[in-house]
């Protein structure tokens, strides 16, 4: 179930490096006693440390994050557990990391050095499925495969679906995650109503409930929501469900240049033909992600040969006869908007080129991309930014190709050049582009570290002091995945 | 257009009064000179002083707030003018309101003693409307009527409907407005993207953007929603529009019991036939809101005199047959849920109902309702609320009858009863009842000056403490409607 934390470890650090790494311990609390207080609150079986901490804990998914051994990893049961965590940790000045299934993209769950990783593994407990209020409350550790396999005999779906079934929604809600289903449904921050939380004052709190709406005081539940655990430790989460659509269609259209798939984007969603998916594949990611899944979608080679992009829309509907009804309304307006024909793919095809298309950054990875992007652009000028990014590449001698949220102007490009220096000044140029144009660094991968320095230096100084000001607000002492997102001071006047 | 600034003074201070709150100004900067330098940042034709301010500038719509004076009633045109006036106000050590429509319940813009008011009617420029985005930007002085009659001719809706067209964009934002609509589309919370922001250091700030994800640091934009101007001064808004459906019905139906209502709502939501709006009003509200807008609904005698609520549910849709079938579904489960009988109301009789139901509060306060609530609770527990309000009003000597967003689990209440202890002590037992069936003091009033002190007594203490820190790192001198919300610390001391 949590894939990250069962293989034993592989390029462990050797001992010299962990006494290192020990020894620099700022606390009062000496290591030993740390170790031994942990293993006190959580039982020993619940403590690992030196040798028992497998490679995979020391990273996530990321590109470019560099792996970091922790000095121990804990994994409570409860949130007395979390909360004693939390104030030992004040006690002997260690920082916490906390990790779900580390499926992240951007090194927010790698230790920070000399601290602790809080591994959500043992809290996967599905509390509740309230079937009156539409409302789930889970643990952090719970993935979304197990939510997905509780709530669907049920006829509920938590809409949020960023690719990746062994994600935990403690994961989720650390990075605000998008995916797919966004461009009908909203991300995370959309579909979560209320938290429970430890801070890093070591007090447990409650935002929201199950409801969906308060004028009650600040909305503590968002400004945690993509905090990637630098503000509290999430122990409890209530979630937002949908009944489920059991009638839909999946609709392919190649389209000549990608100029005219993001005219054709404002025409769609315009129509209230309320998509649940709206993405768009480059040709070269259409190849690559249908090679690897061994799918044939069918398209003849003239028109593939004519192809520069695919728009992939799902309609999903109450009853059979809406979804003939809208991929109808759909093929018009796609044929208006100049694609070069239209497919309504067969279930098991359509299925297959879903998971091809979660699966593409593994593809991409598999195929040696060094690092991949994740912007977000205002939807109409998704167009713009990838003209803009091509002729980047070409200046910077890169390679990139991508796919995206089409519906909500997020996207993800795969990266290709090995060249560290080179490729940083890519990225960097990246950003500034899609900030140009309005947008932003991260549309749902959020900053951890991959992204830190272009953030620290190309976010508002007076944005981040403020951000900072909020920090310290929930975690006074700084404790709490310190090296994530805005850092330390030091590293922002460093930049 | 605002129409709360038009009428000449009627129950202005005495000047006897007006010198003693001058008098008490703290900062080292002479009541003259503010005035003084307050009409060079916005010019003398926008700054009302003394005789000059209206009553009407003294409350909000709120039916318990005690009107206040202020000093001076400033009227920005522009950001800079915002960022100036708060420079100067930190200099001066003088308290800021921010006032829009001031259509508010909770007397959130009442101004604060001694303090200064910025009125943001002639901020109220629509900055654009992009239709390839779906997005408005405006300024807070905006009303939602105008910003209707803007979006009408391109198709285009912005779905928050709190039931006042004269309510301004700001003032909507800052109690994070709810209405009508909510089931279906969320409140301000939920359709806003971004902000401009003028914070308590003088610092204009920019959050979000056209885009509807992000994950690229904390989220500015929703920590600042429903946080009742004490905060930030929002001085531009970046709104998420949807395209205006064309078909629609709404139905009627009759309900034995409030209990039997409560058990329908979750069947309705459950169906996916994705309600706009989704409404309980009790027999006697429904007698009083029609007989004030002279409409005759049609319900036979026999079975309104069953009757004890009413079922209120409009449904839109793409097409006319969608909208016919929809409220055949519709039709079939609520006389499965005990409905008396189901009406499918005439477009005009629709119509009046709605604009009927909107008034309501306006209703009650002719009637002489003494206060209103505002609470929220899960929605299943909606009937175990009213049931346990009827049980408290009974013991109390008080008398409330209501209606209210049934999909939300938002009630309001009109509370009859002239003594103010009798009725703080029910408003009081109201409160905590809604917060132990797992809900919160308000939905979308906020809590303002009105329920300050039952939020002071019944928020958990580390919750109201972190938020006191949030309003610290947001405006660390404190002048930001300082007397709202959280108060002054003594003020949490003494509760």
């Amino acid at each position: 179930m949590h894939r990250r934390c069962a293989s034993p470890a592989e390029q462990e650090a050797s001992p010299a490096e962990r006494e290192l790494a020990l020894s620099s311990l700022t606390g009062v609390i000496s290591t030993e006693e740390l170790l031994a207080r942990l293993a006190k609150i959580v039982g020993a079986g619940s403590v690992l440390q030196g040798e028992s901490i497998s490679e995979d804990l020391t990273h996530d998914e990321g590109l470019v994050s560099v792996p970091q051994s922790p000095v121990a990893v804990v994994m409570p049961r409860s949130t007395e557990d979390v909360a004693a965590i939390v104030a030992l940790a004040r006690e002997a000045g260690v920082a916490i990391t906390a990790r779900g299934s580390a499926t992240g993209l951007s090194g927010g769950c790698v230790p920070t050095p000399d601290g602790i990783v809080v591994a959500f593994e043992r809290m996967n407990q599905v509390f509740e499925i309230d079937e009156s209020n539409h409302v789930a409350v889970v643990q952090p550790g719970v993935t979304l495969g197990e939510l997905e396999s509780v709530l669907r005999p049920r006829g509920l779906v938590y809409p949020v679906s960023p690719g990746e079934l062994s994600a935990s929604l403690g994961g989720n809600v650390a990075t605000n995650a998008g995916g797919m289903r966004a461009v009908r449904f909203g991300v995370t921050r959309n579909n979560v109503l209320g938290l429970e939380m430890v801070l890093g004052t070591g007090e447990v709190v409650r935002s929201g409930g199950k409801y969906v709406k308060s004028s009650t005081g600040y909305d503590l539940t968002q400004i945690v929501i993509g905090s990637e655990g630098t503000l509290a430790l999430v122990t409890e989460v209530t979630l937002k469900l949908q009944p489920l659509y059991r009638h839909s269609a999946t609709v392919l259209a190649p389209f000549p240049s990608l100029d005219e798939v993001g005219r054709a984007i404002p025409t769609i969603l315009a129509s209230a033909l309320t998509p649940t998916l709206l993405e768009y594949i480059d040709v070269l990611t259409m190849s690559s992600i249908t090679a690897s899944e061994g799918i044939d979608l069918g398209v003849p080679d003239d028109i593939r040969q004519r192809t520069t992009a695919y728009l992939v829309v799902v309609l999903e509907q109450r009853t059979e006869g809406r979804v003939d009804e809208d991929v109808e309304s759909l093929g018009v307006l796609l044929e208006a908007a100049s694609a070069l024909d239209v497919f309504v793919l067969p279930g098991q095809a359509a299925a297959s080129l879903i998971r091809a298309r979660e699966r593409a950054f593994f593809v991409a990875k598999a195929a040696g991309a060094n690092e991949i992007v994740d912007v977000v652009v205002p939807r109409s000028s998704m167009a713009d930014f990838l003209d803009l990014a091509g002729k980047l590449a070409a200046e910077h001698g890169c390679f990139s190709v991508g796919c995206g949220h089409a519906g909500d102007g997020n996207i993800h490009l795969s990266v290709y050049q090995p060249d560290e220096a080179i490729r940083d000044r890519f990225m960097m140029e990246l950003f500034r582009a899609a900030i140009g144009l309005g947008g932003a660094i991260s549309g749902e991968h959020g900053i951890g570290t991959a992204k830190q320095e272009a953030f620290l230096e190309l976010e508002d100084p007076a944005r981040l002091s403020l951000m900072r000001r909020i920090k310290t607000a929930f975690d006074p002492l700084g404790i709490l995945n310190p090296d994530k997102v805005l850092g330390t001071d030091s590293e922002e006047g460093s930049s």
